[in-house]
């Protein structure tokens, strides 16, 4: 599929709500539990979240639109939430996301971005030159990838619970 | 960790509410396209797990807490969703999915499950004796993973769109 404006609004509206749908009631083993060592729970990914709304999409939107290829990008700090997020409840780091987003979206179509401002150049620190269009298409499908993990770090809390059903479960193998 | 039979219904519960924040507003491409030949799209994702509700989990809890191993589970049917969903809105799919979801919740609830009942043991027809804890467990990874099949599906729609960045988004090679 080629990228469209008004598909990619449609998916980053969706993603607070999907989170806050699926995380909001938990008790707290499952938000705090991770993969293993490096890896990260569902409380830090919202963190991680809300850091790329705060420092990542958007600004770098703008950069692109101000300075095309002549600026690069801040590199984005994809740790930053374990000191910024440190001992807020969930539910507070969920309407926080959501708030960003609402207000992040709302930014995004007062730039009333043409196929021509979609097609402009930036320069990403590490991949070079990139499109408009490729950082919007991005910050779609880390959304994806970010629901994608927290599921995946709960399901497998329940690997051993689910006993001789594990064969037919493949989430748990990823 | 344990299985607790109060997170299982936490995560339960929010399920229906998770898929319909992310599918609801889409427009049709995004609800329509799979992974290749044979896969499932987003739209048969929802039909499947209704299926589920109708005939598999709580149905399998009764025959488990009223005939324990002497009667193996009906077969589950995983792709009944082709015919029984064919040209159905998303939105009434949501829809019914989210009502099945709420009365097998409160089904599970009178069942007033004691930690002796939990461990009753029943027959699955290929993977042999199960209890009915297990059974609970599978129910919530099952719709984890169907969660994950949904936005690594609808990801896979933006991998060229998103340009080079596709170097740091696993989620594209899954």
């Amino acid at each position: 599929m080629d990228f469209q404006l008004e598909h990619a609004q449609q998916i980053l509206r969706g993603t607070p709500s999907a989170l806050t749908a699926l995380l909001h009631d938990l008790a707290e083993p499952w938000l705090i539990q991770n993969e293993g060592r490096d890896t990260w729970s569902p409380y830090d990914v919202i963190g991680h979240l809300i850091h790329g709304e705060e420092t990542d999409w958007i600004p770098r939107a703008k950069i692109i639109l101000e300075y095309g290829e002549t600026r690069a990008f801040e590199p984005f700090d994809r740790v930053a939430m374990f000191e910024t997020s440190k001992g807020k409840p969930i539910a507070e780091l969920l309407d926080t996301f959501a708030e960003l987003r609402a207000g992040n979206l709302r930014e995004l179509q007062t730039m009333n971005l043409t196929p021509d401002l979609l097609d402009k150049r930036g320069r990403h620190p590490e991949l070079g030159v990139v499109t408009l269009k490729q950082l919007l298409s991005t910050w779609v499908v880390h959304d994806l990838g970010h629901v994608r993990q927290v599921v995946r770090v709960m399901s497998k809390q329940y690997r051993d619970p689910v006993g001789p059903w594990k064969a037919y479960l493949s989430i748990l193998e990823e």
